[in-house]
């Protein structure tokens, strides 16, 4: 059928098995298309395609509330609730948004990007519901990856506890991003193996039989060993034992089999697990062998071969740089280990986990305990780093502070994807980091200016051991300058000046300091004498060359690609402050406000950061400068 | 004996059990004694003496590394390492930390003062003892509370996988802080009131003889009716789903018990847990008695009678006042909801719950599940008020983000002790939330002068439906001021001017402001007159009054109890940077440093905060303003 005409759901309650089967290969079809233009979530959504239709088949959306966990996984429901028309748009700038979002649709009823909000937010309708009185199901869809994080975890207790009627979806892809690990992976995959238990109950009743019934001490033995056997009958002792009815597994790519499961679960009392197995990338080959991950999230890939069309990056990927060089140092300092949570492929630490098998820690989604368990080893004396994007650093706030910060401990953080992310848009946008991080004693930051400098930094975060060091690099590739056969370290805290200048100085770092390089080349034509200072130490600032630009009596402006609240800027304020110097400073950054999805140079654009803005800037700081 | 003989804990390797039961009682004589001048957590402690005697006399500390969680447990463990004799300065000033504190001794090799960090802890400092090739054991000691925070079971799961080698001591004593919740907390209540299930062995053996060997299918059944059985034979499945060895329940305070267990788990594969059972307050009748967690921590206690000595409060408890508003206001409006994230007593919401038991919800040791629960509430047209301690809500910073605050939800968080907190310490300062949540769009954040103005908060919380809203208020008691009985609302964003003046103006709020006022009255007398404004809302700014206090070209000082890094005077420095204002501020608070244990007075006195350091800032920007 042609998706472009759906505008409800409502279609799918009168279709036949054979009408979804049809249904679901034109999804498929569509999706495979679409994504190959656009890039975006294929693997994750083309796993969901039956799923999502059972889904809207069997629940009455928005009364019944699907909750996405993640929220990358909601194509098929886009299509499903009018929006298949705006795939073309898929995470562009003001276009249809990779997430569920609220102003898209009646339909997402709750936003998500960061993973294992689903249950808690589902325990908060549910309650909602009971005590407004309503009777609407709440149906979270939550993958095996994101079970694992902290915040699911206390979810799932709380509910199992309170018996609250829910539905939840667990969506079971043996990976997340990457394979996933972790003891409940491997209850899991006890689970998946296992078949349908309910169908050994009369094994079991025949078995049980021919347990004597005995006096005594041995009959509360017995009873007891009924009472184990349950765990047979219904399987799934891990929920069953958290308070959860357990049903599983079931085939996610089976209508059929779907649909009994579903059916049982909306009559039963209290929290129900559907353990639905899906199959990551279903229909599209390529996507199906993916055993590493690079079939979650892509760019644009031809649809015959699933070759990616390669963008023109002119230098090695950040990510790539920044663990390779922590593995060449790993080789004579053998108190470094690498830990990642869940994105050993994102952060580029294949190689040395193929070196180091004993020396890498991936965690699965757990930021939390990746950051404390680095505190841990750090406090014995190792070198932990942890490379971590921005976005989900913020889940480990208090780790950071409480535990490594406090405690003044050598953990080496990689801040990776630090700045606008582009696509992936509201939720991923790694602006806060500078913010979050700033107050906290004793932390140490930094961001390069290009490859070069960010393997200087390595380096320096390895040989620094006065406390924790971060170090951010961007999403994407550098501009391919030559790198130094030697390792060298960088001052802690000293900035460099990059361009000399006697009017104005622009004080940034790392993304944008091509932008201010560029504004003061043409502003040079104009007459207008520009300076740009690396200000690659973000804490601490570089006090000395603060003085000195007081002392010159030029206005300053800070330009950084992140919040300006609490930011590079203000700390450049703070110090200027607490020196009692009265310097014109002009601060350029991120506003108080969400930045959407979208390419990073529109979306820098379009909140003022750009090498025009930038200029007008300078001028009118003069121009105030000379009233 | 004479405890403050002590100087190392190998004395206790020799001791037998009747020796050991007699120290037993001398630690709880010394405890009950000492904390009855000093305060402390009397019941945690007085609950481990005998466990805490088994471990050291087992393990060699420090090679072995005993890790307490949450910390406040660790009295018996400093009497054994040599600090006997400073438990006359307990949280106080300078003297002995009521937490583990490196600084003190070489047993305490990790640090914390938040729940649910040591099993992370242990996994780090495990991994680097096998890194390093050493064979030390690693022994986290964790509550049952503790352990349903998100971060305790990341860890569990990441553990169980590994298969690291670990001793974990799980101190079930059925409550943290007030009697536990969850579904962990039925499966542990199973599993003390089975007793030994390894008693039950040969019955079993017994029972599964009778099992008959048959062929086919039914054989299949039959294996996994025997794998079924393991769980009664070893007992704890949710642990041993997890990966773990179970031991137990163990009688925590029977050193026989302890000593066989901990001497199986020594020479256990993997990871372990032993499951002691012990009774907080222990030996104490008073705290024995204690069923809500009155006697988990305590000021000053008659030891004769336990009837604490009153200190000399002039009003309502800050934390009693608006929990108390918030159930006045919840009688009209069905919309409101309190949750508490373990603390129903700390935060006084024993009235609410009591009135509204089905819109109370306790959900544990769960700060991040606790924020996106409430989020999921606001979502479907509730109102959550989430009762929260300014140093936990550090755990739930991304639910606040990214779940919260972008999605502009009405949810109402009443941060409690937020300010310094005195006798708890570095750990739990609430002096940071201002400066986390400031960045965060859509948040309001307000903190009152007095109790009245508090209860008018609460009503502009209530009714204000636009996003997120905070309510900071300090620990302790107010002034006992008079309370209106009719509510209103506050202008979102309004300040107050307290007390007029035209030489210097000082913008402050909450715990600060008698501080101001005070200094105001004696530099009256001086012939410096000094407005004190009352900025009552932290974000947004009152942007009015911020341009005329610029127009009226008078120095100001911002002054607050919270960290400046990023904090309300640096808001202000932005504030006036981006209307391109240049006002003379001198920003007073928090130095980027942690701050220890003592009396609050001290503790500002030492960091510059106070009536006399305030007044010499004033004196000091006056004579700046007129060179």
């Amino acid at each position: 059928m042609d998706l472009n005409t759906i505008t409800s759901p409502s279609f799918l309650k009168t279709m036949s098995n054979e009408e979804l089967e049809s249904l679901s290969q034109d999804v498929r079809d569509f999706l495979i298309e679409k994504l190959s233009v656009t890039g975006g979530h294929i693997g994750p959504n083309l796993g969901v395609v039956e799923l999502t239709l059972a889904l809207h088949k069997a629940f009455n959306s928005p009364e019944d509330k699907f909750i996405w966990d993640v929220g990358h996984q909601a194509y098929v429901h886009k299509i499903l609730t009018g929006r298949a028309n705006q795939f073309d748009t898929l995470r562009q700038f003001k276009g249809l948004c990779g997430f569920p979002k609220r102003v898209e649709s009646e339909h997402d009823v709750w936003e998500a990007g960061h993973s294992s909000t689903s249950l808690s937010a589902a325990m908060g309708m549910a309650k909602a519901r009971d005590v407004l009185g309503k009777s609407n199901h709440v149906v979270p869809i939550i993958g095996d990856g994101a079970l694992t994080g902290g915040m699911a975890l206390e979810a799932l207790n709380h509910i199992g506890h309170e018996k609250t009627k829910m539905i939840v979806i667990l969506n079971d892809n043996e990976m997340s991003i990457a394979p996933n690990v972790g003891a409940l992976h491997n209850i899991l995959g006890k689970l998946r193996t296992h078949g349908s238990y309910n169908k050994a109950k009369d094994d079991i009743e025949y078995l049980m039989k021919k347990i004597p019934a005995v006096g005594g001490k041995i009959a509360s033995t017995a009873e007891r060993v009924k009472d184990s056997l349950k765990y047979l009958m219904v399987s799934g002792a891990f929920f069953e034992e958290m308070g959860f009815t357990y049903l599983g597994p079931i085939n996610g790519h089976d209508f059929e089999d779907l649909e009994e499961n579903i059916k049982f679960a909306k009559n039963a009392e209290g929290p129900v697990i559907l353990h639905v197995l899906t199959k990551k990338g279903k229909g599209f080959k390529p996507a199906e062998l993916d055993t590493v991950g690079t079939w979650h999230g892509t760019g644009p890939y031809k649809m015959e071969t699933g070759d990616f069309v390669k963008s023109a990056a002119k230098g090695p990927s950040w990510s790539g740089l920044i663990s390779e060089t922590v593995r060449t140092l790993a080789r004579e300092d053998k108190r470094i280990v690498a830990i990642t949570p869940a994105m050993p492929v994102g952060s580029k630490l294949e190689g040395f986990a193929s070196e180091f098998p004993d020396r890498m820690i991936d965690v699965g989604i757990a930021e939390q305990h990746a950051i404390t368990m680095a505190a841990g080893m750090a406090m014995d004396g190792m070198k932990p780093y942890v490379a971590i994007y921005s976005t989900f650093l913020q889940r480990a706030y208090d780790q950071m502070l409480h535990d490594v910060c406090r405690q003044n401990l050598n953990v080496f953080l990689g801040i990776d994807r630090a700045g606008l992310v582009g696509a992936d848009g509201e939720t991923h946008q790694g602006v806060y980091d500078i913010a979050f991080l700033r107050h906290m004693p004793n932390m140490v930051i930094m961001m390069p200016k290009d490859e070069n400098e960010g393997q200087h930094m390595v380096k320096t975060a390895i040989e620094y051991n006065d406390g924790p060091i971060a170090l951010r690099y961007p999403r994407g590739n550098g501009f391919g300058v030559p790198l130094d056969s030697e390792l060298t370290t960088i001052p802690i805290g000293s900035w460099e000046v990059l361009e000399q200048g006697t009017d104005v100085a622009v004080l940034t770092f790392g993304t944008t300091i091509p932008m201010a390089m560029q504004a003061a080349e043409e502003l040079k034509a104009e007459g207008i004498s520009v300076e740009v200072v690396n200000a690659r130490f973000i804490k601490p600032l570089d006090a000395n060359m603060l003085a000195s630009l007081a002392a010159r009596q030029i206005p300053l402006i800070t330009l950084e690609e992140a919040v300006l609240q609490g930011g590079f800027g203000s700390s450049v304020l703070e110090h200027y402050n607490e020196q009692k110097l009265d310097v014109p400073v002009t601060r350029i950054g991120i506003p108080d406000e969400f930045i959407e999805h979208g390419d990073v140079p529109e979306l820098l654009n379009d909140i003022h950061i750009s090498v025009e803005d930038l200029k007008k800037q300078i001028k009118s700081q003069l121009q105030q400068a000379t009233v």
